[in-house]
């Protein structure tokens, strides 16, 4: 039973659920669903996501969407899933959860940088919450992030500029996630590249 | 060890959180925070919740923000919650990430009530997902819509006349969880009788 992962590698939570199946050696099959072309909105995607949308997953016969719910699914159930990923500690987890339902309720950028500098990287530690490994929550937060090197470096240094913890963690979550982590951010550098042209 | 509940019932999540605590007999203490006099933004409440916002929960020296996550919170570590609010299997507990999360990237009330209609309540189980007991999804999509009341009746009828599937879950969310919830919304019609003098 090999999960499927509905992808586009432009999409910022596609790229984390990504990363996060190579990282854990998970056996999954990459299925190609081309934003651009529209392909989401077709009636055999519907049947997948009825809301149209990436990242999506098929186990067997069990559907499911929203990037959060991906990744707690397959770090739920994968065996070989290290805890730092999504930690049974019930007090860590709520945090977890808590960073991922922030991030999804305030999704400008600079109200995000910002507080993920002052607040969820307080402690002086590599990961956010205080942790010395990656959790999922590293992962969206950080992918989301990357998006931004997308529209130049200009902006992107303009906006990360002012946080140093901001620029380490996403180092920091680099090398944790390599060589995965820059094989799928590839796709970012070539679509500048083509927009450019 | 009380539960301390930060809250104003004229938000729907921390109505939500409050009747989650009375429907499952959890000893909490509701703490006042006047979003009308600008409580949640003095440095006193930003010591409790550093995003300044409503529902937030402190539970010994833990603090939590983020209604859905707090909601998980109380039902993973206090005895005596029903399994039906956060089940333990991991796939329905997955579709309950998925429908929380995609609620909260979707806060539009028109999509939100229609998918609600065609998707999440696609068959005919008194709650989502083919429950037939309700989730902390159902509590929070059901308080989350019922601000619509605020608007007024005309408004109420209008948006929820077409949708005779999400009439009859409200109602059975209702009564799932009464008297707390006709309890938890009399704010709303006493809000809305001030603004109408
Ligand atoms: N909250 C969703 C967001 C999904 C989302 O917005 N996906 C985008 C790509 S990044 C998409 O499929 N857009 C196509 C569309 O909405 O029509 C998640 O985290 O999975
Ligand atoms: N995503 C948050 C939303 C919290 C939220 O927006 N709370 C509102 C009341 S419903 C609030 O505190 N607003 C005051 C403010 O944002 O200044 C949750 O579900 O807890």
């Amino acid at each position: 039973m090999k999960l499927k992962v509905y992808a586009d590698r432009l999409s910022q939570p596609v790229r984390a659920v990504i990363i996060f199946c190579e990282v854990n050696g998970i056996d999954y099959e990459e299925i190609k669903v081309d934003l651009a072309n529209r392909e989401h909105l077709t009636p055999e995607f519907a049947e997948i996501n009825p809301m149209q949308q990436l990242p999506a997953i098929v186990h067997g016969s069990f559907k499911l969407f929203e990037s959060h719910a991906i990744l707690i699914y397959i770090a739920s159930s994968f065996p070989g899933v290290a805890d730092h990923w999504y930690p049974a500690d019930v007090y860590k987890r709520s945090k977890i959860h808590s960073v991922l339902d922030w991030h999804h309720s305030n999704l400008r950028r600079g109200p995000t940088l910002s507080k993920t500098e002052s607040f969820w990287l307080d402690d002086n530690r590599p990961f956010l919450l205080g942790q010395n490994q990656p959790s999922i929550a590293d992962l969206i937060l950080v992918c989301d992030i990357m998006q931004i090197k997308l529209v130049g470096e200009t902006d992107w240094n303009r906006l990360l500029g002012p946080y140093k913890k901001v620029q380490q963690w996403i180092e920091n979550t680099r090398n944790a996630t390599n060589p995965h982590f820059d094989e799928l951010h590839k796709v970012l550098k070539e679509l500048k590249e083509k927009l450019q042209n």
